[in-house]
């Protein structure tokens, strides 16, 4: 008898979908294709030589720490530096709420893992973070929304979704959000804690460009605030999330969660059965490296790059797009949202703008629903000026064959 | 209102179990305790020069493949590498069956998650690997179990609980059992296959300690054998899974699944929703390593001294242990499995082995349901032999206690 795998396979492999942007980046593989799409770092600004230094010196002197087996929660030294670079933006933690995930994505999964029963509710921004979406889904969770505009997530418009839908917790991006650039008000965060304290759910407040600032003061982290006003016992509402893939390095694949300690515990014990514990390798490297003060000069430095790029896009945009083309002005992180006229859709303009040497990534990878049709994200992270300039101008001549053609 | 995140954890949290292993080394970490319990591989065995001169080429060449995303099926060269190490052990697989994994523990994982929807059956050995048992009790599976003798798996026991069961999938680990020793039949394998093709399931063959044998022949992987008699067009029944864990260093958490390609996929699938994929850093720099030829000679070295402290642990049994005690005579790994009278509980007697300072895990930590309590996993792993003599006197001496109360 033959071997009829799809017959054993559960429901779970049947919610399982696969990113959309990794099937495009299949396609932007050309070296003259300009790419806005993906998500990932500039790997020049990688810091090489000083990660050799301090890889030298970890395999020279801590090399069993770096090669054995760890705790699931993480290399010690390391939620303890943790621990300081989050006091340091005002969450009271230790390292008894640290735990090291194998990336954010891993962060999400556990997440998921620990709290979403299939069906469960979760309330997610309107645009989202996919990869949220794609780990959520694995655990059968009904998505519900609200949207997102230049202050970040509309609370207001979240009280009358809870009220109806009973999310067990909200989803927010507060910083740079990706895709849409924007940042949650400070207003909009204290009015979000009341709203998610009054209802006893949880936040999940996901930060991985939180450090990429341009311009403008920091707002404080959600999980900050809900900590400075806790009544005597109350653990707090909120679970953080963040990662060293924007700041170091994507490749060693480390992420962490500040959650209250009960919170931490249970989701390292989900942990311990997905993949026991995250590389010690990169946890001794990364810690190494932080130590040695390296981490805020080098965020420096690709904060100045960043900018520069992020000035040469929104140029870009102001001289090339045509009129009815709206987009977001982030003030950090990797990316902007650009909003196309209603009529325009951005699937059907990539296999265009694929062909014109440009590509992006469409608006409805980031919807749980199918919103975003005339929306896409654009990253300037990996172009330099120039081709960034070159790309919109490419991007904007494709865009308004399209335009003329819905209104011919 | 106060906080209650327990209110909002999943069924899933319930099912979450942790390691007893993990809980025991924590009592565990007394300088002058000899632990034959944790299954670590030796640190002192690392080659941590070899990594090092390999770290360094890595972080000067390739160093944007070592610290950039990378595709969730694994890095190109390493799934080469490892297809190419399977097919000199007679697997006739290529790229396209291999999915890294971040170690073996989330192998067994994702195969969970894609395979068991809630109350979904797997059949086990008795005793099994627990970290199987935690992976998927997570996804709410139920276990059935036979036992395992000196052959391995008892196979003829195997049909009458297929057929009573319907399990979705058969887990074995045919080589140098962990927690066992004991090694399955060739005989046994082909019994086995036929059996798992008759009903239409699957098995999952997990090999961390293939590669450690000591003495005598080598087997045929189940999945070889799989192969080697199917019909056009029939995927075969069998995914593989194996891991540098054991030979070259836990640390760098790297495991590796090999499955027919339609399943790879759908495991990759999984995983982009688990962690996207596995640390770049460690994968670029286990391959790196493996390509300069230095794995086959490390692999050599370390079956020597891992030789010599099991014939230390045998020969110490034999010198020590009270009539009435049985163990196992492994041809390879890491571990053996002792067996005591009847009426003598191993969870109790771990108390008075720690105090008398040594320690080992308790059976039962390897049983689906209630079994193992009469019995004991033994490692030989960490400790040189003279060290590993005066555990079992102290282990015997505290062992004869405990039988003369139970007989009193």
């Amino acid at each position: 008898m033959t071997m009829q795998w799809r017959m054993l396979m559960g429901q779970r492999a049947q919610q399982m979908s696969s990113s959309i942007i990794r099937e495009i980046l299949k396609f932007a593989q050309q070296p003259d294709l300009i790419s806005l799409a993906g998500g990932w770092p500039a790997a020049g600004l990688f810091p090489v030589e000083d990660l050799a230094d301090a890889c030298r010196e970890v395999l020279s002197g801590a090399s069993e720490a770096a090669l054995q087996y760890g705790v699931t929660e993480g290399y010690a030294p390391l939620r303890r530096t943790l621990a300081e670079m989050a006091r340091a933006k005002g969450l009271p933690v230790d390292e008894g709420n640290i735990l090291v995930t194998s990336g954010s994505q891993q962060a999400l999964d556990l997440v998921g893992r620990l709290f979403i029963d299939p069906d469960d509710v979760v309330l997610v921004e309107r645009p989202t973070y996919l990869g949220a979406l794609q780990a959520w889904q694995a655990y059968g969770a009904r998505f519900v929304s609200v949207p997102v505009d230049d202050d970040g997530m509309d609370v207001a418009a979240a009280e009358a979704v809870i009220a109806k839908h009973h999310p067990k917790f909200v989803y927010v991006m507060p910083n740079f959000h990706n895709p849409a650039g924007v940042t949650l008000s400070l207003a909009r965060r204290r009015q979000l804690l009341e709203l998610v304290r009054r209802y006893g759910i949880a936040l999940v407040e996901d930060d991985p460009y939180g450090d990429l600032r341009f311009e403008g003061e920091d707002v404080a982290p959600l999980y900050a605030l809900d900590a400075a006003s806790l009544a005597a016992g109350d653990p707090g509402s909120v679970i953080y999330m963040s990662t060293f893939s924007k700041t170091l390095a994507p490749g060693l694949r480390l992420g962490w969660i500040i959650a209250p300690a009960e919170v931490a515990q249970r989701l390292a014990k989900a942990k311990q059965g997905a993949d026991l514990h995250t590389a010690s390798l990169c946890q001794v490297l990364a810690n190494e490296y932080c130590q040695r003060g390296l981490l805020g000069p080098h965020i420096e430095e690709i904060r100045a790059t960043y900018r520069e790029r992020r000035d040469a896009l929104l140029a870009a945009l102001a001289r090339h797009m045509p009129p009815g083309v709206r987009w977001t002005q982030p003030q950090g992180g990797l990316f902007l949202w650009l909003s196309l006229p209603e009529q325009v859709d951005s699937l059907k303009l990539l296999e265009d703008a694929i062909a014109a040497k440009v590509a992006f990534v469409p608006g409805t990878a980031f919807y749980a629903d199918d919103g975003g049709r005339n929306a896409m994200r654009l990253t300037f992270a990996s172009t330099p000026p120039a081709l960034i300039d070159e790309g919109i101008r490419r991007l904007a001549l494709v865009l308004k064959k399209h335009m003329e053609a819905v209104n011919a």
